[in-house]
């Protein structure tokens, strides 16, 4: 019965972050990701969204064994420093989680290339990811990479964003996950609210997450760890608010990391069970 | 004969700048530009792309007088200083032209604002004019215009790209279009190859402009100042490497002026002609 035996296939290539680890096809910087996942046993994006270096630090130091990324726009910073970088890449180290610069570069090629590896904040030297959308077109990849590939870094692609009237959807969602597979040398995954690209050596960080559904007043749309896991079929969870905004951060991001696991073995549970 | 009328009607909507600075509809920013434009006699905003404050000052202070906008990039320049944006704002004045951070704003409503305001750039206190892409939604433009309507800033959507392969095509140019009415309080023209909107009130200024047309090795791809201005019907050519390249930056500058305001000349006397 065909129909069996694609479902059957569909089933089996749920594989778990560390059996993704493994394929060739992956990005080193994918392997090394997915790796730290599965030995710290969390599917969390802490999404640090300060303003004070010393606060980022603060948070980076405490809610290190929680994650396994760290997300920055170092652009609202007020008080930015060459010497921040370097405490935040020592607590990379420490914790053992990777650091993503949310930059969203969106410009043409030969422009990203100085945005990426100049100017004060030289995210180049010290952020393992970055993003960028793909409205510009491949140039920006070809941009980025020239500066990143060298450095072992990897970018996601904006494939879907959290917000209200986004245009990311349909045949730009799709020219997305081409142009990702086009470039799979730089790009290892998607910012998507759903699994959009069906090789698993991609990873797919949804943003917007938290446990009480609903928005803020500028169109941002919340889901829950649950929703975007196990229904959606996303890896990796970016939480902001729902942390930052908790009266003890820790503990908010163990109940997120918890959430975001439990939903994950859950997946993983299911797809045996079909098969 | 109904087609006739159109064809009239459409060739008298086309106003001198001076004109159009008079609408009642036109946005205040936009008013200051097309009368500077008008009384400078000139359409050329350079496009600043530099790493050094020093350099990029006495380039603002050498063009000055050739142009009507000064587009900046301010995180290439490896020495970026509130000094830098001080001295910036004065030549603004002295020469008369306005400054337009390229920063292309493509996040959820909530962290552009921290972005425009806030970080080490500082970038509403300084820069008359910025610019967002559209595919996070119309929340870009709540959070952008909370921090610039009270300064009295504008906005430019990106609603085409000059690099190849650009999503910003069909049906996300028209979505592009739709959200600039929508929110003309701060929205005053787009950034796009041609003339894509019939308002005389907005602006429409075009990058990726040389005398040599051709392109880049990163999807880059130029096109002439007579053909952006008096073909396409755009406002303003955004010219770079053309005058950044040349080993007489004033003349070349001089040169492009010169070709983009004859262009537009030629485009006013052919619409009176027709009529």
């Amino acid at each position: 019965d065909g129909q069996l035996d694609t479902k059957k296939l569909c089933k089996m290539a749920e594989l778990s972050y560390g059996d993704r680890a493994k394929l060739q096809t992956t990005h080193p910087l994918a392997t090394q990701l997915l790796r730290l996942m599965e030995e710290k046993k969390t599917n969390l994006c802490v999404s640090a969204d300060l303003t004070s270096c010393e606060e980022l630090l603060q948070l980076a130091d405490s809610l290190g064994p929680q994650i396994c990324v760290l997300k920055t726009h170092v652009d609202v910073l007020q008080d930015f420093s060459p010497a921040f970088t370097q405490s935040l890449m020592d607590l990379a180290l420490k914790h053992n989680f990777l650091i993503f610069e949310d930059r969203k570069f969106a410009d043409i090629g030969n422009t990203v290339k100085h945005q990426y590896e100049g100017g004060l904040y030289q995210i180049s030297s010290w952020s393992h990811i970055v993003n960028a959308h793909a409205v510009s077109g491949p140039g920006v990849l070809k941009g980025l990479s020239a500066v990143g590939n060298p450095l072992n870094r990897g970018c996601l692609l904006i494939a879907q964003m959290s917000s209200q009237g986004s245009l990311a959807t349909g045949d730009y969602t799709q020219a997305v996950v081409k142009m990702a597979e086009e470039n799979s040398d730089f790009v290892f995954g998607f910012i998507s609210g759903s699994k959009i690209s069906s090789r698993p050596e991609f990873l797919h960080m949804t943003p917007g997450v938290q446990m009480q559904t609903g928005g803020d007043d500028l169109g941002q749309q919340y889901s829950s760890p649950d929703d975007v896991i196990l229904n959606k079929g996303s890896d990796i969870i970016i939480v902001g608010r729902g942390i930052l905004g908790a009266s003890d951060r820790v503990k908010a991001a163990a109940d997120y990391r918890d959430a975001g696991w439990n939903a994950y073995v859950k997946r993983l549970d299911r797809s045996q069970t079909d098969v």
